[in-house]
């Protein structure tokens, strides 16, 4: 109603520029601001991508279409790794993709989409808006001209489809899996060999044995990939991620030439973002967990408590190496596992106690 | 910079109703929005208050002052148990509260707050935004000229504070005990006596024995309260609200004359917020048990597996008999205990397994 009579009064007469100027600055935004953000994950890709457009859609609806961000896949304009140099050159204005990629940068960033052993989403988020991680996250990548931002969670991931039962901590030795990052060191230090092959590669792989094994994401992502019809168990709990963030990463000259209402805008429909893929993956995991189970028939098995332990002691050694490597992985690293020892004797008597009273 | 170049052109000229008119939405607003958000809790109420606080700035500064939001507490403008009525009938356009206050309105409001051994607060989101639930929501609160938006979760919350020890279940008999709700309901069915009485009287209820129990909501709050100076134990974890989320409902007339970018402001800004007070609970509960423990000398206490085996057996025959009671009570009664089936299961090999693994 309001509006109506506003365009009413409108065609009365004209607006000089100088009233113009005594109203807030999105009245004055007629240009409008066309933004690009590139992808670490192929269009539309379930999940991943499909959060990266909501987050674009939403930045665009909000700002009444006076910031419009274009979506491109991976190698629609730079190749998925190259989405940290793209956007801290400028070549794109946001980039999407998840903050572990870029440890060649620094050692650091891994902190921010997960270790081993490590915070769920839940307990991430809480680090990052309420235990210091944001400022430690924005510090770490100003001197890239970025501006970080969490987009989104995968919650805890599968530990993956094995070929090979796993009883006993001697059975990771000589284990051939593909699982990159710091899950991978930690399989080496307990004897296994962390290979490195691509996505679109790895049914094959599986099916010829050249691995034994293969983490991926969940069920969800999983089941489409078709992984149940070339490995005989599927294994929890993913001890290597257990709550992945994905990042929002905002070239920092183009965020700072933003008016303050669309600086606002960006950054909470990231953090709505964020919530919103926790909440895809939780949904559809279960409902591809239940076709998995029931139609396809896949062997779920728990990897044995001795196993777990094992990769614990030697995944608390591998974090606390990567904090010797900088002075920026130190702080993190103390920021980290401060929160994270303090937040385990909470979930202790949280979620944790209430998800084990809930299946007594 | 951007900015900076339009504001010289604007000095030029002036701009007539004409070509304002081909412009988007948002530049026609010169009109500001003024809307009251009345709440559920004291003004400034850690968590709850400074919520609701949070999302009016944040849907202040999205919309560069085009809507103005003012908080107003408890019995500032109308008491706590008048929110629903008040939006309602358009005397404030925001509401800041907990579904589970209106069941007098209908008994189905109560599946999105909390159920006894319902949802976890990701469960809850995942039900909500990827599960059917919030479409069922729109459509009971529809008829009540409403639109309802998940604006934050307190987590599990915990068992509460006993003057008496709880180790059968035979001690929950004539245990007198301040539990609103469904979770009164299932203590009764134990043969409990539940009680009702306001948070303020809550200290001296226990400290005189007036009371052996109460629930409250977890250490962060509890902490503020002073509970441990007089009851001797904290029970947890709390199985009669493990993931209470927090409800906006806006006057669906106000809602319907805004702009379709002051409508996605609006809900976004209640999504971020979800996201938001579910982080801050989970960082400070944290801190708060650490102080209640080692500074207070709390005696932490699990309750016994066969006394939550029977609250849990209880539960299920409350939540049943709801949905008796009332077409849409049944319809989201099915929609609810489908996915938590489903949920269940898939926790079993996430974040259960996950969490369990790490305490190994």
């Amino acid at each position: 109603m309001k509006r109506r009579k506003f365009i009413k009064h409108l065609g009365t007469g004209s607006i000089t520029a100088g009233a113009a100027l005594s109203v807030p600055p999105a009245v004055h935004a007629k240009e409008q601001v066309r933004w690009k953000m590139v992808t670490a994950w192929p269009k539309n890709f379930p999940g991943l991508g499909t959060n990266a457009n909501m987050l674009a859609k939403t930045i665009n609806e909000m700002s009444g279409g006076r910031i419009k961000v274009k979506v491109y896949g991976a190698k629609e304009l730079v190749p998925a790794f190259e989405v940290f140099d793209a956007v801290s050159r400028g070549t794109a204005e946001m980039g999407h993709a998840g903050a572990y990629y870029w440890k060649g940068k620094s050692e650091a960033v891994q902190f921010f989409s997960s270790v081993p052993f490590g915070l769920t989403a839940q307990e991430m988020n809480a680090w990052l808006y309420y235990g210091g991680g944001m400022d430690l996250w924005r510090e770490l990548y100003d001197p890239f001209g970025l501006v970080p931002a969490a987009t989104g969670n995968s919650g805890v991931q599968m530990a993956g489809w094995f070929n090979r039962e796993i009883n006993t901590v001697d059975d990771l030795k000589g284990l051939k899996m593909r699982i990159p990052g710091l899950g991978g060191e930690v399989l080496q230090r307990a004897g296994g060999t962390p290979v490195t092959i691509p996505g679109g590669e790895l049914f094959t792989a599986l099916q010829s044995g050249t691995i034994d094994a293969t983490e991926w994401v969940g069920p969800y992502n999983d089941l489409a990939f078709g992984f149940y019809k070339v490995a005989k168990y599927y294994y929890y709990p993913g001890w290597h991620e257990p709550g992945t963030t994905m990042e929002c990463m905002i070239n920092k000259k183009a965020f700072n030439e933003l008016p303050k209402d669309l600086q606002a805008i960006v950054l909470t429909a990231c953090k709505a973002a964020n919530l919103d893929l926790l909440a895809e993956f939780t949904a559809r995991n279960n409902q591809a967990l239940e076709a998995l189970v029931n139609k396809h028939n896949v062997q779920l098995r728990a990897l044995p408590d001795p196993v777990l332990k094992k990769l614990h002691d030697l995944s608390n050694e591998v974090v606390l190496e990567l904090a010797d490597k900088e002075p920026m992985a130190k702080k993190i690293y103390e920021s980290f596992s401060q929160f994270r020892k303090q937040v385990i004797d909470w979930e202790k008597v949280s979620e944790q106690a209430y998800l084990r009273a809930r299946t007594l």
